[in-house]
């Protein structure tokens, strides 16, 4: 691996995942199709559950970050394809259960499965769903994908139990809030990524390197998903605009608006977070609060920390259309506005 | 394997587990440490939750019958111990959204997980024992092991989304009925078994006759415990008396009574178990109608076969302590009363 220093923004337009789609376009039609057969059951709840969220679309960015690293690693078989539809599974399956502990209303646009098709069978659809990921692995046969991609659900599903134990703790520190989103979200970036090096046969230190993309990058896209939940200027999101807020989840601009603010603020924040007092004119109230602290563009500064420590972590890789795609996903990861 | 015919009862005495768990006492304790060892996490609500159900006992069949299948087996090493664990998770991961499912208020005699801990708690710490099972499995190293129990996990789960569609469903059939409890308790029975014969290194007969013994066991331990929810003369259950009624789940007794009834007992199942009618007094009748038509020990004479069929299957292996213990453990099945 040489070294290559590689600029955040290389040009004026804005950055897109339009180079990562593609690159891996005709990958992630093989992808889709695995996921497509393998969410089928006789059942026919299980087809229906899962196909609602899953052709409500999303970016598919785990498994698209399988197939980049794969070309990154200049591989040219098939067998990612199963392992990208393994890590969707794995997180659609994060997605159901979200829905039902967080009692969602909205995802990504459209109504929370768990609102149509009801808390149990949302919770059983989840279980198909890792269960199926499970079984892809196992045909695809290797241990070593198995171990990253086992360890990287155990350590999910703990990052879920810690946010939920965290909800409505006013006093969360922002070292906290880190490792809640290292674990909930990264955690599956890191290892979507890093199994790609795997596939391809590569070595330990290019397996380390598309592991640290993967989870900064993963970092970056949960920081910037928390400071558009209170950004006064975004544009509509698929989840329900504070959300966050309603939940009494204590993301990084609540926290540093709350470090940052008066008495009288902070009083307020505890009533909000620890209170339940969470109208829309308290909505509102916390959205220029943490307007008049910067705290939104401060988060936004911290992904953009992250988003440059992804960019290093393949600067080792020679330069390619896949490097130069996921150098541009990790910028736009920090700019998007939805 | 040579050919030898076991009767169904060979003593006066009531057959008991008491030979099967003495046959594993030294084994369980090394399955209890891995489980308890491996339930922790430095997130304190996982081991409480997981710890309340784990604590609060249960036969632990299922790792039990890992441990018979490998005394069988003659096999002397420490593997299995690990599998043993993880299939145990698999189970109490299925426990506890079962509860979430159900909306359960009791589990082994104590309030279920979900009233102490929420919905919420316990879907996720489901998922954390879930993902725990499979990194026991894969250091464990076995792809043959993976995929009989990705398998059955997948099977579980498919199983437990039929029951779900078929409750409150009152034209559901003996065979559907039989294909559910085949998807969410025989398979896990089989594939905990079945995995013996693997890390035992036996032949496919083997590992087949183990399997058609753990399944035929759970088909016919799943009737004992559907009957027993309407058996006017059973002793107290560690779950509620009556929860099957109350949920609308069509077993067997049920499905028997409304075959058996006449238009006026039909009429009173349809409002009962469509209707939601299931107050003290509904339930009460429904144990007499039940009763009357033989339903309860019908449901114990179809468990009778299923458990003759466990022990034929392992007719096979030669005399020894396990095999008698296998097979009284088939009989105890049928027999038992809590």
């Amino acid at each position: 691996m040489s070294a290559e220093i590689v600029p955040l923004r290389p040009r004026d337009s804005a950055p897109s995942l339009a180079p990562m789609m593609a690159l891996t376009a005709s990958g992630m039609n093989a992808v889709n199709s695995v996921i497509l057969e393998r969410m089928q059951s006789e059942i026919p709840l299980i087809p229906a559950l899962a196909g609602h969220l899953i052709a409500g679309g999303g970016k598919r960015m785990r498994p698209m970050l399988t197939l980049a690293g794969a070309a990154l690693c200049d591989y040219h078989g098939t067998r990612h394809h199963k392992l990208a539809a393994a890590v969707e599974f794995i997180h659609t399956a994060t997605l159901l259960h979200d829905d039902v502990v967080d009692g969602s209303e909205l995802r990504r646009g459209k109504a929370a499965a768990n609102l149509i098709f009801g808390n149990p069978a949302t919770v059983l659809v989840g279980d198909f769903l890792f269960t199926r990921s499970f079984e892809l692995m196992v045909e695809d046969g290797s241990l070593r994908v198995l171990k990253i991609l086992s360890n990287a659900s155990s350590i999910i599903s703990e990052g879920e139990v810690d946010q939920l134990t965290a909800a409505r703790q006013i006093e969360t520190s922002e070292e906290h809030y880190l490792k809640i989103i290292g674990a909930k979200t990264a955690a599956l970036f890191a290892a979507a990524t890093r199994i790609a090096a795997v596939v391809a046969e590569k070595g330990d230190a290019e397996e380390r390197a598309l592991d640290s993309y993967g989870r900064n990058l993963g970092v970056a896209f949960q920081l910037v998903d928390d400071a558009m939940d209170y950004d006064s200027d975004a544009g509509e999101m698929g989840k329900g605009k504070g959300d966050d807020f309603r939940e009494g989840k204590m993301t990084l601009p609540v926290i540093l608006a709350y470090a940052r603010g008066d008495e009288a603020e902070r009083a307020f924040w505890r009533q909000a977070i620890v209170g339940h007092r969470t109208s829309d004119e308290d909505l509102a109230h916390a959205v220029s609060l943490i307007a008049q602290h910067d705290a939104v563009s401060a988060t936004r500064e911290r992904a953009r920390h992250y988003a440059q420590r992804a960019i290093d972590a393949i600067a080792g890789f020679p330069p390619s259309e896949a490097h130069a795609a996921m150098v541009e996903a990790a910028q736009f990861a920090v700019t998007r506005r939805t």
